[in-house]
């Protein structure tokens, strides 16, 4: 059973999801055939063409036109096997008293293989590739939307051990939680205040600034725009922001699918050659259920590569400490080559 | 120069501390003898005896009665070599208009050497030696206190290369920070809107039911309680809180260090047992300045075993899966053994 408890200290609900019933501390040294152990075997890659019976029913898949379960593919939709949170829980609210609440697990995690190739990164596939993947997230976006119980979506992917990754087969994930965030509702509570003061979108303005100061931009086209912001977290933090004023991936037209390719691919590659072939996290923030159409917010790509651990400072205090100024990290990914 | 920015759409300072002037990909690639390739050789450990003139000044130290800048220290103090924040830096704000606002980096970092003893961690330390350290760091913070330009004192401890040490030989870390970091606002606006709402403080509350409910107690004395908590955001989490009303290590008496230091060797130990040497990170929080003496909150040890890696979702979302329910993992660290 999955479940989810509120953290009466940080105002967090925290996912519980139990998957194995063996003892905690079998977690780290199983005898039993987990996922890790068969990571880098394309003979035994679950997401692999002609294994597709390894892994849950298919949700969803771009096959060429008359095909139908067959192993020709080019991007495959799945649950994920160990879910974090299902669809089948509910999302009742519980209490145990005094400061002991929970809930269901209810929400949805589902899998996008990105390409039939065990090995070749998203940056490197041909553009067209890239697209397929971007509207295939699109379309599970909304398909998942439709069920009201979900607030946030949450889209992502794990590239490398080091970020979290346990199958090397290139994919990302999509998770839909019963509750927003409390970070989310944090961004869009700051983004909020900016606009009640201001009048202005907060992203929008940001993406001006980092326009006009040049300094720590990467990379644009006429609909998007990639920079280490101005106060970046980690070293190598790069965003991807559209020029238009949209929330979420609700408003994203189909003809905006090809420039954030490109600039997802020249971002993607930039980082491989400047730091090879890092390990990072690929996120997409956007407004929750409700705030689809609000001014305040602009969705926007974080890629986050994992060079530094963060610590005992990071984890007791909630701050950053980055060693690269945004600066420097942004000429050193403007001037290198991009293939 | 060490600097922060601010970061408008979670209103984070984040603290930049470009200490080397390579260019930035040389940091991982380096060939420049570092901290890491001096990690496990005693001969070139800075925190070892006889090898102080490798630190920075020594800042405090426990020495037998008429010793003085001798080798035969207990516990010892030094400046961090590549600090986060400096004292010597101001913390004027700036802005440089539109979302641009940064100050100066001022604040201090300190290395508090656990011991002469290059590998024995602290839970294997005797229990005079682990007395030692945390009078040791309560001095520390007690004084770094007197400055008044730092909000907040952040304490911990990186055990392990998974959870951040560069070097091997056991030492605590403090940094004074110029701000009251936004996730400690976090708590204590959480806590202290429990308590206008209550009358009562949320951490002792929490205590007092999690003591009634048991199951996931793991350790206890006349001071002090030690469990994981109800909604514990990572496998094995454990906090210990004290049993009286203390917002903050300014009240702790002398009287409360030997129960602290045996409670915080069991804990140590039971993990240590049940997760076999896993890293860990322990952080101490406690109400920042000026809230000493507030009733809304308890200070509190945390230590977070890394038995797991925080991936896309927890970076994208901020929230955590955890895959062990805390009775079980409470269940576990009370039945195994303690030495």
């Amino acid at each position: 059973m999955n479940i989810l408890r509120f953290d009466h200290t940080t105002a967090d609900w925290v996912v519980y999801a139990p998957l194995r019933k063996l003892r905690p501390h079998h977690q780290q040294t199983s005898s039993v055939p987990s996922q890790e152990s068969l990571r880098d075997t394309k003979e035994f890659c679950p997401f692999c063409p002609g294994n597709e019976k390894m892994t849950p029913a298919e949700i969803y898949a771009v096959r060429p036109a008359g095909s139908s379960g067959t192993a020709d593919w080019k991007v495959r939709v799945v649950s994920n096997k160990f879910p974090a949170l299902r669809i089948e829980e509910d999302h009742k609210r519980h209490d145990d008293g005094v400061t002991f609440q929970w809930m269901g697990g209810c929400g949805a995690h589902e899998v996008v293989i990105e390409s039939p190739d065990h090995i070749t990164s998203l940056g490197h596939q041909p553009i067209e590739q890239i697209e397929l993947v971007l509207k295939t997230v699109q379309a599970r976006y909304l398909d998942l939307k439709r069920d009201k119980r979900f607030q946030s979506i949450i889209i992502f992917e794990n590239h490398g051990e080091g970020a979290g990754t346990s199958l090397r087969h290139p994919h990302w994930q999509i998770i839909a939680t019963p509750v927003v965030p409390r970070l989310l509702r944090l961004k869009c509570n700051e983004a909020t205040e900016y606009f009640d003061r201001t009048g202005d979108c907060l992203y929008r303005v940001m993406v001006e600034a980092e326009i006009k100061a040049k300094q720590r931009l990467i990379v644009g086209n006429d609909e998007f725009v990639a920079f280490v912001p101005y106060a970046a977290h980690l070293p190598f933090e790069t965003w991807i922001l559209p020029r238009r004023p949209q929330a979420t991936w609700d408003s994203v037209e189909p003809a905006q699918i090809r420039p954030l390719a490109e600039i997802l691919k020249t971002v993607l590659l930039k980082l491989y050659d400047a730091l090879d072939n890092p390990d990072f996290n690929l996120t997409v923030d956007m407004a929750p259920r409700g705030d689809e159409d609000r001014e305040y917010f602009l969705w926007h790509i974080r890629v986050l590569p994992r060079v530094s651990t963060p610590a005992g400072f990071e984890l007791g205090s909630g701050m950053s400490i980055n060693t690269t100024m945004p600066e420097d990290a942004a000429a050193f990914l403007r001037d290198g080559d991009v293939r």
